[in-house]
């Protein structure tokens, strides 16, 4: 195994509490208060099938951060949500700016040490940049959904980043809290890794709570996993 | 001015001592003399014709690991140097363990205080990882040939990392150590930074010793250009 990549949200960053947050804080800016756990989660609940419209080609190729912002639209208006243009444009930005689980900063410095790791993401490049940045991620190179305009679980984007790393699809490791990213890594000849994030989707997470295969690895966090591959 | 894109062979890495280092070691592990500084200009020389063949399609897209390959057969055929598999592939590996000039690493971590900085460059993804790793180059985000299956200066590649970062060509910067690539640059709108690297090409380097043109930042090294933008 000569390359770790991983899903980023809700894998390597956690989604939901950062948006609830930054709701909060545009609450108080606002001076109403923003019902930002409904809001995360009805903004999340577009995310799949965006981005099914593009795999599936009824939209043309477009990018994570212009799929979020249909998506906030549609949410604002659900809401009865008033922001002009440079609001809306920074609520949309709330996607580049997700805090790291707490394990992940170290746990991704621990691999690091061993092999080179990346991103295999559905966010685009201008999106995972500012991700990285904003949790002080250290990775050696980002395989972002645009680099290949297709959408995980397309072939062409696992396939794609193991061609750009020199590497059989064998050699490459697919880090991810989620059973059918690792299913289509898998079926593909990827290596897998799963580590739970029961608390993705909020208290009530009923999926990804376990492995529900026989993955590689199964480690409890990223350090955990960097301890299972190389201690 | 909203991120930073470097050139990396010359500007980065002082590519000609490490080659020469390289083959130094490997003149005592085969116990023979070899001639470093000539093989490194030499294989260096196969560099641009090799991608001119590939940017006039008088060849089809490869990727700079296999162009350094196909350099590297001609030269040991030359030199008579013969090298099984293992090794003539170890020794093209040796433009993946390029160190930086000694500027590189503080004026990196500088410049990223302030701005997403990355690569710009026509060595494959694969090659940049392993140069990152070897030097400590804290990159944001690498801009590989790769990516966009052109060589530099066809306009593919900046307008190309342009794009993936969600900015106007207005908004990057490419800094480089080399005027023609800075010319290219400009040409689309790029703005530009020159820092010489004046003995790139050994004792003997004749180009590029200063700038040519009224590029927005003329700088002594990374850590100056960091200065003059940021200070």
């Amino acid at each position: 195994m000569k390359a770790i990549l991983f899903d980023v949200f809700g894998t390597i960053v956690d989604w939901r509490s950062s948006l609830i947050a930054q709701f909060r804080a545009l609450s108080a800016e606002l001076g109403r208060e923003l019902p930002g756990e409904a809001l995360a989660d009805a903004w999340r609940a577009h995310y799949a099938p965006s981005m099914d419209r593009v795999r599936t080609g009824a939209q043309a190729w477009t990018v994570l951060d212009d799929l979020h912002r249909a998506g906030l639209d549609v949410l604002l208006a659900q809401y009865g949500i008033v922001l002009d243009a440079a609001q809306a444009a920074r609520v949309n930005r709330f996607w580049h700016r997700l805090d790291p689980w707490p394990d992940t900063v170290a746990g991704l410095h621990a691999l690091k040490q061993h092999v080179p790791i990346g991103t295999l993401t559905n966010g685009n490049i201008a999106l995972m940049v500012d991700v990285a940045r904003h949790g002080g991620l250290p990775w050696d190179v980002l395989f972002c959904a645009d680099l290949f305009q297709h959408y995980k679980p397309d072939p062409q984007v696992y396939l794609g980043a193991c061609r750009l790393l020199g590497l059989p699809p064998g050699e490459v490791m697919l880090c991810a809290a989620h059973n059918d990213d690792l299913h289509a890594a898998r079926a593909l000849g990827l290596k897998t890794a799963f580590i739970a994030r029961p608390t993705e989707y909020g208290p009530g997470q009923r999926k990804d709570l376990a492995a529900e295969s026989d993955w590689d690895v199964v480690a409890d966090d990223l350090v955990d996993l960097s301890r299972k591959l190389f201690a």
